[in-house]
């Protein structure tokens, strides 16, 4: 059976990616690779929406995270964690690891969080030093509103916002120079429809600032020698070559694209998937605050969502993913980023159909599928 | 001009290895992933020669270096750094990062350390508790008397011998069980065949032990963190999974030839390379400690080995690495790892032999590729 990844990272590589990475390997300490490094920056900056140097490493999305920490806080510091999803957890984690300390503002899965409440716990620990947050949280789908929260830091020095953007960079705007956003990190293998393996990180001037004062211990993801080498167009220790070949194919395909209509195909495609399950009854795990790099759909009533994630994958050889945690069972998540297009949109909305059809759950057969081609004739 | 990469990492990439990475993606948290994973790591085992678990982690080798020191010492400790190179220099870089003290023995570039030498500062510094060391120094093309140093430290508790592979494993044999090795590191741009972006590192028990009293903070590089998760054949954070479906097919490919012949194509290419360059008077830079992984050869009195370098380039295609720091415009190096085979031995020899006859260098041409080619005869 052919396979259909549809998973909200990794995410399906163009052809024509994967092949640019199959080319010769260039050595890295030439001219000719630093032309592609080069280029490589120069692109990120655009999707990035910033004129600071946009810095590649050679991590997944997880190694930017800690890097932000890492080069930015002390021992003894604290942060606000937002978090609402299994990525929120995760800045907790790894200022726990760090012994910095942080105050975690829980959110309901599925809910973005609340600016007013961010505005009360800044105004009553003023020694919060960094804000942590998901631009988009892939485990609930949910978009928290950065623009709004940047508000409540760009204009003080004592504070940064630290904007976890791996499945939002890429998928739609994160104005990180306009917004005022101190630190964005994105990820090879969500938006930039490459494979794991690279990850993505600016800094505002006011966090290069931060790294002056920070005596966290780090040496691979010293962000300070990643920012003196990417001047140089190289990186401090070997870059994943092939990587950032194929980084510049993806990033060329933006270009022609428009950053714009890139962006507009996932708000299509989101709003199709949603709309389309929803008109089968099956709602929007994050209604209200949908990131619209992924859709996250909660079962019916009485349904496991592993029964319909597995019978995607037996039936029609299509891997979406399940829920984590709290939410396990009781979602699925789709991608829209990635090489995905309407009709993959169409195919799996047809097969939870299929699927729930089998399972008696009473609801007008194609009704998703109309649903969603209504909208997806829009692109 | 068809483009020959012969440096010492990256080296050339089989084809049938970059296919393999430009198969279409699969979701990292499958069954079918688990299974290339673990695959990955019962290979890795034979090629490090241990039982132990081999940890696959996506950063290239500086990341498993930093995560080697970052999770066995404290703050304050003493380790003993050999320094005979960019990269034994490296290991001092990383300790003062992590404000790990360090006595650092300077070996002259292009020999070997002197196990005496080191069983005296051993025994003048009780507290010393990592020996840090290159298997194979890339920068030299040094190979390190790794087993006997492990003798030094392999029955006792409180010290470990570190050693950095990168160039080393699957080049030629590190016995990590049978020599009693503490730490061993691999990455994927030398012998293993693949581009930047992986690093694989494995533990003995000792150095778990050593894990344990650890406070040096880590996140991202937390190897505990990546074994718990190598048992259940993942890994913690996002894994490079293209990079682990190409490490596969290199892995079969040395089962299918038989490591022993892995490693004897790399001593035939070693011996062939450094005595057709010394039978036209270009001495082996690291001659009675040759690493068979690369060969350095000395630029002959008087000429720079940049113009040798850079006519290697633009008459044939050929990139070969320069020397650094005080090597520089003295040394050129060539890989025996990667994708490379008899010919192309014989064409870079052939290649310097039309420079160095350009350039009225006395010498009898054709030499250099006869005896080449006598040895390689042999293989």
């Amino acid at each position: 059976m052919k396979n259909y990844v549809l998973t909200p990272g990794p995410v399906p590589v163009p052809e024509f990616v994967m092949l640019e990475m199959a080319k010769p390997i260039i050595h890295h300490r030439t001219a000719e690779f630093e032309e592609i490094f080069h280029k490589a920056g120069q692109g990120l900056k655009k999707v990035f929406m910033t004129n600071e140097e946009v810095m590649i490493l050679a991590t997944s999305g997880t190694g930017a995270m800690d890097a932000a920490i890492s080069n930015t806080l002390n021992r003894g510091d604290t942060t606000l964690v937002i978090n609402g999803g299994k990525f929120g957890e995760r800045w907790g984690k790894i200022c726990k690891a760090y012994g910095v300390n942080f105050i975690e503002h829980i959110v309901e899965w599925g809910k973005a969080v609340e600016v007013k409440e961010i505005e009360e716990i800044l105004l009553k620990n003023k020694n919060i030093k960094a804000i942590l947050v998901q631009a988009s949280e892939t485990s609930t789908g949910v978009e928290h509103p950065i623009k709004e929260i940047a508000k409540l830091t760009n204009n003080r020095d004592d504070i940064i916002l630290v904007v976890d953007g791996i499945t939002a960079v890429g998928a739609f705007p994160v104005e990180f120079d306009k917004w005022g956003i101190d630190i964005l990190i994105g990820g090879s293998q969500k938006a930039f429809m490459l494979p794991p393996g690279l990850a993505f990180i600016s800094l505002s001037k006011k966090a290069w600032e931060f790294t002056k004062n920070s005596n966290l211990p780090k040496f691979y993801l010293d962000l300070n020698q990643a920012y003196k080498n990417s001047l140089k167009n190289t990186s401090p220790w070997t870059p994943a070559v092939n990587m950032v070949m194929g980084l510049n194919a993806v990033l060329e395909y933006f270009d022609k694209q428009g950053l714009e209509n890139v962006f507009r195909r996932h708000t299509i495609l989101s709003k199709a998937t949603t709309q389309g399950f929803e008109s089968i009854g099956l709602e929007n795990f994050a209604k209200g605050c949908t990131s619209t790099a992924l859709s996250v759909i909660k079962s019916p009533e009485g349904i496991d969502a592993g029964d319909i994630i597995k019978g995607l994958k037996e039936k029609y050889g299509m891997i979406v993913a399940g829920g984590q945690d709290q939410a396990k069972g009781k979602i699925f998540r789709i991608t829209h980023m990635g090489y995905v297009d309407k009709s993959d949109m169409i195919s799996v909305i047809a097969g939870v159909e299929g699927i729930l059809n089998e399972m008696n759950y009473p609801f007008d057969a194609g009704t998703g599928v109309s649903t969603a081609s209504k909208i997806l004739d829009t692109m």
